[in-house]
């Protein structure tokens, strides 16, 4: 059977998502619903994705157009391309995830000067027809016939001046007629060709337009940062025409979301325009009324619209985002979607759901993503201080949050100086989809114009990034660079905050605060629900009792890694540089006695804060050389003082030291276990500080639970070693403290060895935990401290990794060596306790693997671990299907 | 059925080695086919185990040995601890391999005064009589009753001045009399107790003893010498005395080997003394007679000893070392075991006892050890000089040979005076790559620091040039230009020698012999035969004409590895410096273009001494800051330069090149594939000269076989972006060349990520060469550069790790990822064609894993080829079991 390329709304429905697009299969579910839709039909991303591939419609495709146009025909009762009944549909994208303004539509195709006759007499007005038409050939033309857009908008100035209008609205027939002709004109002076007058040869172009504009530098950008695959492709929607600027009053198009999507409060929430087409609302041109007016304007369709969102609610079981137009009275929807929304109006919706009874908890867990845990708990202003600064100017609240930076004006220049590290601001009258790349390179972005629902503001909640929109306080120079409110003028570089969650702005840098966990009570709520679901533990790694303590209070189950290190910095690098430096053993072992006295001090603190859970402790673990000054400048510095005739003995006896402990490639040098077995003074005295601690710990009543874990290991045999003189001593702890703590004994594996070798290793170690840092640097052949500078990064945008390794766990390469390290090593010991501990402990791709390979917990940062908890839900969830948490046409949402 | 501890010599054969020791079995052997051994039996080695695992004899054991001892008073006639009739046994100790002199022997057990009296009258000779007693009680309480031996050989000191004796054979039987009796008051004194009289208490002492020197320190050194376990055990061989030391003309004793051991001529060669026991001959208290003599002083015990030698040798087919004592006439063989040798003999012998008909070539192949041929194959000391001549300092033996020249400090001057014709030592602290010059012009290396696989180390073994490395002995003075050894001076331009065989020095000018391949034909016979049974072929190393004609020469089938970096070095250094360091392209382009016309011809000269065999080329694999002076020269320059007011913008230039491409770890930096990647001018370059060589290799009539190498890939990514570069290059060059050559693309396998993705990898590659030391660096997470000076050579020694892994392929962890990646690779392509081209090449024990494990080839440097050769049959003998070579108790001999 031939491959079917086009179906009507009442042939397809939610699921086939992939087939028709996101608004194609939400108009067929809507139809099937019962739902006002105008009729209409759908060319489906295969057929986009044939035409990418040959440069023309697949065979039977146009044909197929063509019987569905016939049948719209007969629906509406009207004829395409019959001047004296005409049909006018609309051409619309629609991929499988929404990209908002980066694919083209077309309004009004079909439409001809005779038909424009017709429609006038029809509606009795011909100011309307006129208009109709000049927003087909001015769309027309920059879409399908690549005429720059300033040009049109030149034309319509000189023609609302010639008759003294001072909007659009006051524009007469006449006027709009008159552009029509002139933007015929410019049409044929740009292409050579007449204005295509054949309805379906528009037909044809504009069903080619959007299938190209699949492939366009901005969608193309978008696809990039989001991670969406280049080959979906994009639908093609036919849809009849309905008009909402009919100037009859009872007339108007809006857009609408069923909940708030800035606080999640249940209230329908968006704006409508009287007399307008869909694309007057969106472009910010003329500022829309709050929607709730309806009520009083045309109250049958606002009941009607009420209506609808409740029947929508339910159906989709989730907030939608969707547009109508009301023609003459009659509600008419236009798209219904998923509604995009703050993180924290997520979970405020998502918990709401539940209690409403709507969805389940798992749905709840599954709708919010890592990234919005991450957004709730970042930094915002101090309430204090806000409360005592005057705003400079006031603006939506269209994206939370608080961000601080330097202003500039232009995407370009944003995007640069982000790139030199400075915090930036973008300042626009009004963002376009051209605009995304200095969005994304900006910390907050503030527009003089627009609504809560302009591009800015919807591209903003999308990136979790502040916005303020529709801030009409300001006036912007774009030329000399500076915006003005009043007397206050803010040039370029200037420093400014904007309190996205209030819509204000604030002259200068504002002081933020970290929000509070505790405080946040849905957000509490879904993250118990993530932690019935998961089965992965969330660790945290931390190197002292404030840390440990903070990592307990977002959820930790233990602690993951202590880097004892840590512990010889500051002001006791001095200590341990004296042990280095040393000759004398008296003098080396006075410098660890006292190292061994502060060590104690830290880990009681520690077992103190983890009081009833486990606490992994990471004996020494880099080179030596690393507490000395680099090499190459006391090189300098004694080569400097020969010169000058100076006593340089000492500088030269620090230098004797670092060349006798310099290594080619540091990282697989002398450290971890190596230094242990070559040293063990150093590791003598780190388990006599654990062990007396854990002891001292244990007679003041906490319930501790010390591991002691070695860095490193290679073979079984220095493991063999180490641990036969660390038992001695814990023994020797223990009987001289006269108090028996229970205490775990492994080791990291982030050594290729380490993991090959598994088997063998879980013979002697309790316990595993994977050091994937240096785990992918051995595997992988990649020195991090070097790459990024040298190659990694343009590997990562040229596309010759996926990933970036050291970000997301390379599940094919050193996933592999994991996979493997964890069956081996259950082989030997079934009740191996296997933990991460590397960065990647706080990724959510990489804490999905974890699951899957079956580790015990994930360590990571104290501040990732409401992040990581979701995370291991959504592993769980994803294990078992997201398909079985019963939503309409579900898909993955936080996988790319 | 209870264990059975002891086994009479007709109980055993050779076959039962590991059970009774190598002296045991052979005597047993013997017994069994006849040949005259005193009667006998063997405490086995399990006995041995059980005593020093409890401490005690096992249950039975003393039983089994008084039922033994019951026995032998049966076959001789005579009777344990009966002084009327005594009988007199040795015990004698003897593991599974030989361990000469390392473990205790006692002889004339079960005398007393009582039966002293007995044997002086029955031989009439009662001087004879106490000599046997005294020299029990020496020996006895050496052994057994720790007593110092220095005290025995006082006491006969002072006995022989009494009596104005001037040699143990002028005392008198009262004079050895005093001995024993003063030797038996000496043993009181120490231990506190008599000397033990009963016959039964000095067995079983004795063989506590036997059992206790196994522990020995002298026996533990040997054995951690030679890698034997420490859980073998010895056995202890209780036989029946038989005397050489009856003073009646025809008694005697020897020792001889059935061929001669140096030279291997077919002749009888050994050594006698007439009225002597044994250990007066391997003492060497006396200076023994050439063992022809006795065919005059003892006819028909010469007769029976030929005779002897003759059926050990077409029974053993083997070359003995047999230790024989002749009784009043009579023959009596107390040993017989395979002869240790020299190379030059082994090989000689193997060859003629093929022409024999004794052995077959493959027993021939396998009785030459690697070593062996290493041994022949490298120029040496005369050794009568060496004898003569006090070594000026001891370093390591890093490459083996015989180097005379004069000494120089740098490579640069070494260089320089190579091409004026001098021998020249090329003396440093360390080499670096930048050193190669003028390690290429050496004749041998000299380095203060390193160790057996520092960079002089490795590239001296590939180069076959002799190197003492580590020879911490040397203060080398670089500015001054002198070494010191305490007070020896050694200047620039001195003559000094190297013993690369044995890590000495010598100052002058020591004589040296070169042996030739082609002139040895008995070693050219085995390799002929070697070359039968391997599977493997051997490819090697060569980076230019001369190399790879010589590689040819020793039988290599092809080139593993030709590194392009070197074509980099020495002139041509200036010229890559001026591609790295150029801005503009065209400068860099035209230092390509030189480049490319001499990499062109390197290509070609290889690709003419190759005709019809395959090489593999490697594109440049290191990073560009080894082609940079070093960078912390380069700041101390600077600064020195800024302090004194001179101008240093060209140094400041370099300085910031050089930190631009310095590296934290370069190891795992931007080299190999990345660095093709990054600049792909560098790789098109050599893409281009290797092609174009080709082609005009092939017009002039050679059959070429071109396969490129990609170094360091990672991910099949980087593999499939360069394939694209480089396969237009080929194509356009053959094009323009008019010539098609058939060439292959493959990649080395150094990564452990891509032996992990091999599968995938191979989609691509149409060959894997394990680069070894890479992968073992990366799997083991050891920088071999830092390792080995800083903790590696102590792991090896402290057993931690069982051997070196850049020595020899770590099976458990670097060569599971070798198994994997040839599994897989082969999976996806059967065919692909598979090899290692790291050191590991040229290593027996790696050969013997590489073969298991399905590789095409090894490649190793020229002067391997044939210990690779060799190995590689070794390996396919041992696969197929050593047993069915047929001789008799084989043992894998080259393995341990």
């Amino acid at each position: 059977m031939a491959q079917k390329w086009v179906y009507a709304f009442e042939e397809g429905d939610a699921t086939m998502r992939n087939l028709l697009g996101g608004k194609g299969c939400n108009l067929a579910e809507m139809t099937r619903i019962g739902l006002p839709v105008p009729p209409g039909f759908t060319v489906t991303t295969e057929a986009c994705i044939a035409y990418m591939n040959t440069g023309k419609f697949p065979e039977g495709m146009w044909e197929e157009v063509l019987a569905h146009v016939d049948a719209l025909n007969k629906k509406t009762g009207k004829e395409f391309a019959n001047d004296a009944n005409p049909l006018l549909v609309s051409i619309r994208s629609g991929a499988r995830e929404s990209m908002p303004g980066m694919m083209d539509t077309i309004l009004n195709v079909g439409l001809t000067p005779g038909a424009v006759e017709t429609m006038g007499k029809k509606f009795n007005d011909m100011r309307f027809a006129w208009d109709l038409y000049r927003r087909l050939i001015q769309m027309y033309s920059k879409v399908v016939l690549d005429v720059p857009g300033e040009e049109f908008e030149e034309i319509i100035d000189e023609e609302r001046a010639r008759i003294g209008a001072e909007s659009d609205a006051q524009m007469t027939a006449e006027g709009w007629r008159r552009c029509a002709d002139r933007f015929m004109k410019l049409a044929e002076k740009h292409t050579g060709k007449p204005f295509p007058q054949d309805p379906y040869k528009q037909l044809e172009l504009g069903i080619e337009a959007v299938f190209k504009s699949w492939n366009g530098k901005r969608a193309v950008d978008y696809r990039n940062h989001y991670g969406y695959p280049h080959t979906w492709g994009t639908a093609a929607n036919i849809v009849t025409m309905v008009y909402g600027n009919i100037a009859d009053g009872v007339s108007g198009t809006g857009v609408a979301f069923t909940r708030n999507p800035a606080t999640g409060e249940k209230k329908f929430y968006g704006e409508y325009l009287l007399n307008a087409q869909g694309e007057d609302v969106v472009s910010g041109a003329r500022t829309p009324t709050e929607v709730s007016g309806l009520a009083k304007e045309i109250p049958q369709a606002w009941d009607d619209l009420m209506e609808v969102a409740r029947i929508l609610e339910e159906h989709y079981r989730e907030t939608q985002d969707i547009e109508f137009t009301i023609e003459s009275g009659k509600l008419w929807m236009l798209q219904t979607r998923s509604g995009k929304r703050t993180a924290a109006s997520a979970v405020k919706i998502a918990v709401d759901m539940v209690d409403e009874g709507l969805i389940t908890p798992a749905e709840a867990v599954a709708r919010i993503s890592p990234d919005m845990i991450d957004q709730m708990l970042h930094p915002r202003f101090d309430e204090e201080v806000l409360k005592k600064t005057t705003p400079l100017a006031k603006g939506l609240n269209a994206s939370p949050g608080a961000a601080v930076g330097k202003v500039y004006f232009d995407a370009d220049t944003a995007e640069a100086k982000s790139k030199e590290g400075e915090p930036v601001i973008l300042v626009r009258p009004l963002t376009e989809p051209s605009d995304v790349h200095g969005m994304l390179a900006a910390k907050g972005i503030l527009t003089a114009e627009g609504g809560a629902t302009s591009h800015a503001a919807v591209v903003a909640r999308q990136l979790g990034k502040p916005c303020v929109a529709g801030c009409a306080d300001i006036k912007i120079n774009l030329e000399k660079k500076f915006f003005s409110v009043n007397q206050t003028v803010v040039k370029e570089g200037d420093y400014i905050s904007l309190n996205g969650a209030k819509g204000t702005v604030y002259v200068g840098q504002l002081p933020v605060v970290a929000p509070k966990l505790e405080e946040q009570t849905e957000l509490l709520k879904i993250l118990g629900w993530a932690d019935e679901i998961r089965r992965l533990m969330v660790w945290a790694n931390a190197d002292d009792e404030q840390q440990a303590a903070r990592a307990r209070s977002y959820g930790a189950q233990g602690i993951g890694l202590c880097r004892t290190e840590h512990m010889f910095l500051g002001e006791r690098t001095q200590l341990f540089q004296n042990y280095i430096l040393a000759a004398d053993p008296d003098t080396k072992q006075k410098a660890l006695d006292k190292l061994a006295e502060l060590q104690h001090d830290d880990f009681y603190g520690i077992f103190r804060a983890m009081d009833g859970l486990p606490v992994i402790i990471r004996l020494i673990d880099p080179p030596l050389h690393e507490f000395l000054p680099a090499r190459d400048e006391l090189k300098v510095d004694v080569a400097l003082g020969h010169e000058r005739g100076e006593d340089v003995s000492e500088k030269e006896f620090l230098l004797h030291k670092a060349e006798e402990l310099a290594e080619f490639n540091p990282m697989l040098g002398l450290r971890g276990i190596r230094l242990g077995i070559m040293m063990p003074d150093v590791t003598l005295m780190q388990v006599h500080a654990i062990i007396s601690a854990a002891c001292d710990a244990a007679k003041d009543g906490y319930d501790v639970h010390p591991e002691i874990m070695i860095p490193l290991t290679a073979h079984i045999n220095e493991l063999k070693l180490l641990q036969t003189v660390l038992e001695d001593e814990a023994r020797k702890v223990m009987a001289a403290k006269g108090v028996a703590v229970d205490y775990k004994f492994g080791t990291m594996i982030e050594i290729p060895r380490a993991a090959i070798t598994a088997r063998e290793i879980a013979g002697l170690a309790q316990f595993f935990s994977f050091g994937t840092n240096d785990l992918t640097q051995m595997t992988y052949g990649i020195s991090r401290d070097d790459a990024e500078r040298h190659f990694l990064l343009q590997y990562v945008e040229k596309g010759i990794l996926p990933k970036n390794p050291f970000q997301t766990i390379d599940r094919d390469g050193v996933g592999a060596l994991m996979k493997m390290a964890v069956a081996d090593g259950r082989a030997t010991r079934p009740d191996l306790e296997v933990g991460i501990c590397g960065e990647h402990g706080g990724d959510p791709d990489s804490i999905d693997f974890c699951h899957l390979i079956g580790l015990n917990y994930v360590s990571c940062s104290p501040f990732r671990v409401p992040v990581a908890r979701l995370a291991a839900a959504h592993a769980a969830l994803r294990e078992k299907g997201w398909e079985r948490l019963g939503e309409l046409g579900v898909r993955d949402p936080h996988r790319k």
